[in-house]
Protein backbone atom coordinates (compact mmCIF):
# COMPACT_ATOMS: atom_id res chain seq x y z
CA UNK A 1 0.00 0.00 0.00
CA UNK A 2 1.40 3.30 -0.71
CA UNK A 3 1.05 5.94 1.38
CA UNK A 4 -1.19 8.77 0.56
CA UNK A 5 -0.22 12.42 0.98
CA UNK A 6 -1.83 13.95 3.88
CA UNK A 7 -3.66 17.33 3.86
CA UNK A 8 -4.88 18.88 6.62
CA UNK A 9 -8.08 21.30 6.26
CA UNK A 10 -9.71 23.80 8.75
CA UNK A 11 -12.84 24.63 9.28
CA UNK A 12 -13.88 28.29 10.03
CA UNK A 13 -13.86 30.61 6.82
CA UNK A 14 -12.48 27.48 5.15
CA UNK A 15 -15.26 24.95 4.83
CA UNK A 16 -17.92 26.57 7.51
CA UNK A 17 -18.70 30.05 6.26
CA UNK A 18 -18.49 31.35 10.16
CA UNK A 19 -18.41 35.69 8.62
CA UNK A 20 -22.05 34.99 6.81
CA UNK A 21 -23.10 34.05 9.96
CA UNK A 22 -22.10 37.02 12.02
CA UNK A 23 -23.51 39.23 9.23
CA UNK A 24 -27.08 37.58 9.55
CA UNK A 25 -26.69 37.49 12.92
CA UNK A 26 -25.72 41.16 13.54
CA UNK A 27 -28.67 42.23 10.86
CA UNK A 28 -31.17 40.32 12.81
CA UNK A 29 -30.18 40.96 16.55
CA UNK A 30 -28.18 44.34 16.13
CA UNK A 31 -29.38 45.98 13.00
CA UNK A 32 -26.70 46.65 12.05
CA UNK A 33 -25.46 46.00 8.84
CA UNK A 34 -21.38 44.31 8.08
CA UNK A 35 -20.72 44.22 4.25
CA UNK A 36 -18.30 41.39 3.30
CA UNK A 37 -16.79 43.61 0.37
CA UNK A 38 -15.84 46.58 3.19
CA UNK A 39 -13.67 44.25 5.48
CA UNK A 40 -10.72 43.35 3.65
CA UNK A 41 -7.41 43.74 6.36
CA UNK A 42 -9.99 43.36 9.15
CA UNK A 43 -11.25 40.77 11.37
CA UNK A 44 -15.11 40.96 11.73
CA UNK A 45 -15.07 42.22 15.55
CA UNK A 46 -13.96 45.45 14.24
CA UNK A 47 -16.29 46.21 12.10
CA UNK A 48 -18.57 46.15 14.67
CA UNK A 49 -19.85 49.73 17.12
CA UNK A 50 -18.15 50.20 20.11
CA UNK A 51 -21.32 49.57 22.04
CA UNK A 52 -21.82 45.82 20.50
CA UNK A 53 -18.23 44.44 20.03
CA UNK A 54 -18.21 42.14 23.33
CA UNK A 55 -21.52 40.53 22.00
CA UNK A 56 -19.52 39.05 19.64
CA UNK A 57 -17.43 36.75 21.94
CA UNK A 58 -20.97 35.70 23.81
CA UNK A 59 -22.28 34.44 20.83
CA UNK A 60 -19.09 32.43 19.34
CA UNK A 61 -19.08 30.38 22.83
CA UNK A 62 -23.00 29.86 22.71
CA UNK A 63 -24.04 26.04 22.35
CA UNK A 64 -25.38 25.60 18.80
CA UNK A 65 -23.50 28.80 17.19
CA UNK A 66 -21.41 26.85 14.76
CA UNK A 67 -24.14 23.97 13.95
CA UNK A 68 -25.81 25.81 11.68
CA UNK A 69 -23.25 27.20 9.76
CA UNK A 70 -23.35 27.15 6.01
CA UNK A 71 -20.60 25.02 3.77
CA UNK A 72 -18.74 27.43 1.62
CA UNK A 73 -19.14 26.66 -2.16
CA UNK A 74 -17.92 24.02 -3.17
CA UNK A 75 -16.11 22.85 -0.03
CA UNK A 76 -17.81 19.41 -0.62
CA UNK A 77 -16.96 18.53 -3.91
CA UNK A 78 -13.85 19.42 -3.52
CA UNK A 79 -12.71 17.71 -0.30
CA UNK A 80 -14.69 14.81 -1.60
CA UNK A 81 -12.66 14.05 -4.55
CA UNK A 82 -9.32 15.22 -2.61
CA UNK A 83 -10.34 11.94 -0.68
CA UNK A 84 -9.94 9.95 -3.15
CA UNK A 85 -5.97 11.06 -3.98
CA UNK A 86 -5.34 12.30 -0.57
CA UNK A 87 -5.35 11.09 3.31
CA UNK A 88 -7.94 14.32 4.14
CA UNK A 89 -7.62 15.32 7.49
CA UNK A 90 -10.02 18.13 9.30
CA UNK A 91 -8.01 20.08 11.40
CA UNK A 92 -9.68 23.01 13.82
CA UNK A 93 -8.60 25.11 16.97
CA UNK A 94 -11.82 24.01 18.17
CA UNK A 95 -10.74 23.63 21.61
CA UNK A 96 -10.43 27.76 22.51
CA UNK A 97 -14.57 27.55 21.97
CA UNK A 98 -15.27 23.75 24.08
CA UNK A 99 -19.25 24.16 23.35
CA UNK A 100 -18.32 24.14 20.23
CA UNK A 101 -16.87 20.60 20.09
CA UNK A 102 -19.89 18.55 19.53
CA UNK A 103 -21.24 21.06 17.48
CA UNK A 104 -18.56 21.00 15.24
CA UNK A 105 -18.57 17.03 15.38
CA UNK A 106 -22.16 17.11 14.50
CA UNK A 107 -21.90 19.55 11.01
CA UNK A 108 -19.20 17.47 9.92
CA UNK A 109 -21.06 14.32 10.08
CA UNK A 110 -24.42 16.03 8.53
CA UNK A 111 -21.89 17.74 5.37
CA UNK A 112 -19.16 15.81 5.45
CA UNK A 113 -20.28 12.25 5.84
CA UNK A 114 -17.78 10.56 4.07
CA UNK A 115 -14.71 12.16 6.37
CA UNK A 116 -14.16 9.22 9.19
CA UNK A 117 -14.12 10.24 12.96
CA UNK A 118 -10.09 9.08 12.44
CA UNK A 119 -9.46 11.94 10.41
CA UNK A 120 -11.16 14.90 12.39
CA UNK A 121 -8.71 17.06 14.79
CA UNK A 122 -9.82 19.36 17.24
CA UNK A 123 -6.85 21.40 18.68
CA UNK A 124 -5.26 24.57 20.14
CA UNK A 125 -2.00 24.30 18.22
CA UNK A 126 -1.82 22.93 15.03
CA UNK A 127 0.52 20.23 15.32
CA UNK A 128 -0.33 17.95 13.05
CA UNK A 129 1.94 15.90 10.92
CA UNK A 130 0.64 16.49 7.31
CA UNK A 131 2.32 17.07 3.73
CA UNK A 132 0.46 20.12 3.41
CA UNK A 133 -2.30 22.48 4.99
CA UNK A 134 -4.98 24.76 3.67
CA UNK A 135 -6.09 27.17 6.59
CA UNK A 136 -6.51 30.89 6.32
CA UNK A 137 -4.77 32.14 9.51
CA UNK A 138 -0.99 32.45 9.44
CA UNK A 139 -0.49 31.72 12.80
CA UNK A 140 -1.40 28.12 11.84
CA UNK A 141 1.76 28.14 9.48
CA UNK A 142 4.45 28.59 12.29
CA UNK A 143 6.24 26.04 12.35
CA UNK A 144 4.72 23.94 9.84
CA UNK A 145 7.08 22.20 7.34
CA UNK A 146 4.83 21.53 4.92
CA UNK A 147 3.54 23.26 1.81
CA UNK A 148 1.14 25.62 3.06
CA UNK A 149 -2.00 27.14 1.07
CA UNK A 150 -3.74 29.96 2.07
CA UNK A 151 -7.46 30.07 1.89
CA UNK A 152 -8.49 34.05 1.43
CA UNK A 153 -10.77 35.07 4.20
CA UNK A 154 -10.79 39.04 4.54
CA UNK A 155 -8.84 39.16 7.37
CA UNK A 156 -5.85 38.04 5.16
CA UNK A 157 -6.37 40.32 2.12
CA UNK A 158 -3.37 42.25 2.49
CA UNK A 159 -0.90 38.94 3.06
CA UNK A 160 1.24 38.43 0.26
CA UNK A 161 3.74 36.08 1.30
CA UNK A 162 1.80 32.70 0.86
CA UNK A 163 1.34 30.36 -1.57
CA UNK A 164 -2.61 31.81 -1.91
CA UNK A 165 -6.55 30.33 -2.90
CA UNK A 166 -9.07 32.12 -3.74
CA UNK A 167 -11.88 29.69 -3.60
CA UNK A 168 -12.91 25.75 -3.67
CA UNK A 169 -12.45 25.49 -7.37
CA UNK A 170 -8.72 27.29 -7.29
CA UNK A 171 -7.67 24.46 -4.45
CA UNK A 172 -8.83 21.89 -7.23
CA UNK A 173 -6.74 23.12 -9.82
CA UNK A 174 -3.90 22.88 -7.88
CA UNK A 175 -4.20 20.10 -6.11
CA UNK A 176 -6.96 17.67 -8.34
CA UNK B 1 13.53 31.32 22.88
CA UNK B 2 14.99 28.11 22.37
CA UNK B 3 11.38 25.77 21.35
CA UNK B 4 10.92 23.08 24.19
CA UNK B 5 10.94 19.45 23.04
CA UNK B 6 7.15 18.27 22.35
CA UNK B 7 5.34 15.74 24.72
CA UNK B 8 2.12 13.72 23.31
CA UNK B 9 0.40 12.13 26.27
CA UNK B 10 -2.31 10.41 25.99
CA UNK B 11 -5.39 10.20 28.54
CA UNK B 12 -7.64 7.35 29.27
CA UNK B 13 -5.17 4.16 31.07
CA UNK B 14 -2.28 7.20 30.75
CA UNK B 15 -3.27 9.92 32.81
CA UNK B 16 -6.92 8.78 33.56
CA UNK B 17 -7.88 5.50 35.28
CA UNK B 18 -10.78 4.30 32.60
CA UNK B 19 -10.28 0.59 34.10
CA UNK B 20 -11.26 1.16 38.04
CA UNK B 21 -13.46 3.14 36.47
CA UNK B 22 -15.45 0.17 34.32
CA UNK B 23 -14.21 -2.20 37.49
CA UNK B 24 -16.57 -0.21 39.90
CA UNK B 25 -19.46 -0.03 37.14
CA UNK B 26 -19.63 -3.07 36.62
CA UNK B 27 -19.34 -4.84 40.58
CA UNK B 28 -22.03 -1.97 41.09
CA UNK B 29 -24.51 -2.92 38.24
CA UNK B 30 -23.93 -6.06 37.02
CA UNK B 31 -22.24 -7.84 40.28
CA UNK B 32 -19.59 -8.78 38.53
CA UNK B 33 -16.29 -8.66 40.13
CA UNK B 34 -13.01 -8.23 37.50
CA UNK B 35 -9.83 -8.29 39.04
CA UNK B 36 -6.99 -6.08 37.66
CA UNK B 37 -4.44 -8.62 38.05
CA UNK B 38 -6.28 -11.28 35.95
CA UNK B 39 -6.48 -9.01 33.03
CA UNK B 40 -3.08 -9.26 31.92
CA UNK B 41 -2.83 -9.39 27.79
CA UNK B 42 -6.88 -8.52 27.82
CA UNK B 43 -9.15 -5.49 27.03
CA UNK B 44 -11.47 -4.98 29.58
CA UNK B 45 -14.12 -5.67 27.12
CA UNK B 46 -12.45 -9.56 27.27
CA UNK B 47 -13.22 -10.02 30.73
CA UNK B 48 -16.90 -9.73 31.01
CA UNK B 49 -19.26 -12.73 30.80
CA UNK B 50 -20.88 -13.10 27.32
CA UNK B 51 -24.54 -11.91 28.33
CA UNK B 52 -22.90 -8.48 29.55
CA UNK B 53 -20.35 -8.20 26.84
CA UNK B 54 -22.16 -5.39 24.67
CA UNK B 55 -23.39 -2.91 26.77
CA UNK B 56 -19.65 -1.88 27.93
CA UNK B 57 -19.75 0.20 24.23
CA UNK B 58 -23.15 1.53 25.37
CA UNK B 59 -21.64 2.67 29.15
CA UNK B 60 -18.65 4.59 26.90
CA UNK B 61 -21.13 6.64 24.66
CA UNK B 62 -23.16 7.84 27.46
CA UNK B 63 -22.54 11.60 28.02
CA UNK B 64 -20.66 11.81 31.18
CA UNK B 65 -18.47 8.30 31.43
CA UNK B 66 -15.11 10.45 30.82
CA UNK B 67 -15.90 13.21 33.60
CA UNK B 68 -15.73 11.19 36.75
CA UNK B 69 -12.62 8.77 35.99
CA UNK B 70 -9.80 9.19 39.05
CA UNK B 71 -6.24 11.08 37.73
CA UNK B 72 -3.72 7.96 37.66
CA UNK B 73 -1.51 7.75 40.18
CA UNK B 74 1.32 10.56 40.22
CA UNK B 75 0.21 11.90 36.63
CA UNK B 76 -0.82 15.22 37.45
CA UNK B 77 2.16 15.75 39.75
CA UNK B 78 4.35 14.68 37.24
CA UNK B 79 2.52 16.44 34.16
CA UNK B 80 2.91 19.57 35.94
CA UNK B 81 6.91 19.17 36.15
CA UNK B 82 6.92 18.09 32.64
CA UNK B 83 5.48 21.27 31.77
CA UNK B 84 8.49 23.32 32.67
CA UNK B 85 11.07 21.39 30.80
CA UNK B 86 8.70 20.10 27.94
CA UNK B 87 5.82 21.33 25.61
CA UNK B 88 2.94 19.10 26.78
CA UNK B 89 0.40 18.06 24.80
CA UNK B 90 -2.78 15.92 26.05
CA UNK B 91 -3.65 14.01 22.80
CA UNK B 92 -6.73 11.55 23.16
CA UNK B 93 -8.82 9.43 20.24
CA UNK B 94 -11.96 10.88 21.65
CA UNK B 95 -13.19 11.52 18.07
CA UNK B 96 -14.23 7.86 18.38
CA UNK B 97 -16.94 8.99 21.30
CA UNK B 98 -18.49 12.31 20.54
CA UNK B 99 -20.07 12.78 24.05
CA UNK B 100 -16.85 12.74 26.03
CA UNK B 101 -15.40 15.63 24.23
CA UNK B 102 -16.68 18.28 26.24
CA UNK B 103 -16.17 15.88 29.37
CA UNK B 104 -12.84 15.29 28.50
CA UNK B 105 -12.31 18.91 28.18
CA UNK B 106 -13.87 19.67 31.86
CA UNK B 107 -12.21 16.80 33.37
CA UNK B 108 -8.84 18.56 31.97
CA UNK B 109 -9.28 21.60 33.51
CA UNK B 110 -10.59 20.16 36.38
CA UNK B 111 -7.12 18.04 36.99
CA UNK B 112 -4.97 19.37 35.22
CA UNK B 113 -5.57 23.13 34.48
CA UNK B 114 -1.90 24.03 34.22
CA UNK B 115 -2.60 22.59 30.24
CA UNK B 116 -3.81 25.51 28.04
CA UNK B 117 -6.37 24.81 25.66
CA UNK B 118 -4.03 25.61 23.03
CA UNK B 119 -2.19 21.99 23.81
CA UNK B 120 -4.98 19.95 23.74
CA UNK B 121 -5.48 17.75 20.89
CA UNK B 122 -8.95 15.33 20.70
CA UNK B 123 -8.69 13.67 17.42
CA UNK B 124 -8.89 9.93 15.96
CA UNK B 125 -5.59 9.13 14.17
CA UNK B 126 -2.76 10.61 16.42
CA UNK B 127 -0.86 12.08 13.69
CA UNK B 128 0.64 14.58 15.74
CA UNK B 129 4.10 16.58 14.92
CA UNK B 130 6.16 15.72 18.40
CA UNK B 131 9.64 14.44 19.53
CA UNK B 132 8.07 12.24 22.04
CA UNK B 133 4.38 10.04 22.30
CA UNK B 134 3.77 8.42 26.02
CA UNK B 135 0.68 5.82 25.18
CA UNK B 136 -0.75 2.66 26.17
CA UNK B 137 -1.69 1.61 22.25
CA UNK B 138 0.87 0.53 19.95
CA UNK B 139 -1.38 1.86 17.63
CA UNK B 140 -0.82 5.14 17.63
CA UNK B 141 3.05 5.02 17.30
CA UNK B 142 2.38 3.18 13.83
CA UNK B 143 4.14 6.15 11.37
CA UNK B 144 5.21 7.97 14.62
CA UNK B 145 9.16 9.02 13.91
CA UNK B 146 9.92 9.92 17.57
CA UNK B 147 10.63 8.37 20.44
CA UNK B 148 7.91 6.03 22.11
CA UNK B 149 6.97 5.33 25.92
CA UNK B 150 4.59 2.09 26.27
CA UNK B 151 2.54 3.20 29.56
CA UNK B 152 1.71 -0.29 30.92
CA UNK B 153 -1.79 -1.80 30.92
CA UNK B 154 -2.90 -5.03 31.32
CA UNK B 155 -4.01 -4.92 27.71
CA UNK B 156 -0.02 -4.36 26.45
CA UNK B 157 0.89 -6.80 29.29
CA UNK B 158 2.92 -9.13 26.24
CA UNK B 159 4.02 -6.12 24.64
CA UNK B 160 7.78 -6.24 24.56
CA UNK B 161 8.97 -3.92 21.19
CA UNK B 162 8.71 -0.62 22.67
CA UNK B 163 10.44 1.20 25.90
CA UNK B 164 8.15 0.65 28.48
CA UNK B 165 7.28 2.77 31.43
CA UNK B 166 4.95 0.98 34.12
CA UNK B 167 3.53 4.50 36.13
CA UNK B 168 4.24 7.84 36.38
CA UNK B 169 7.75 7.40 38.39
CA UNK B 170 9.09 5.44 35.85
CA UNK B 171 8.23 8.55 33.36
CA UNK B 172 9.63 11.15 35.80
CA UNK B 173 12.72 9.35 36.35
CA UNK B 174 13.03 8.58 32.10
CA UNK B 175 12.23 12.80 31.24
CA UNK B 176 13.17 14.79 34.54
Amino acid sequence: MINKIRIAIDMDEVIADTIDKFIELYKREHDTVIRLDQMDGKEFNEMLPEDIKQTLKAYIHQPGFFRDLKVMPGAREVVKELCDKYDVYIVSAAMEFPNSLIDKYNWLAEHFPFISWKNIIFCGNKIVDTQIMIDDRIRNFVGFKGRTLLFSSPHNHFITEYERVNNWREVADKLL
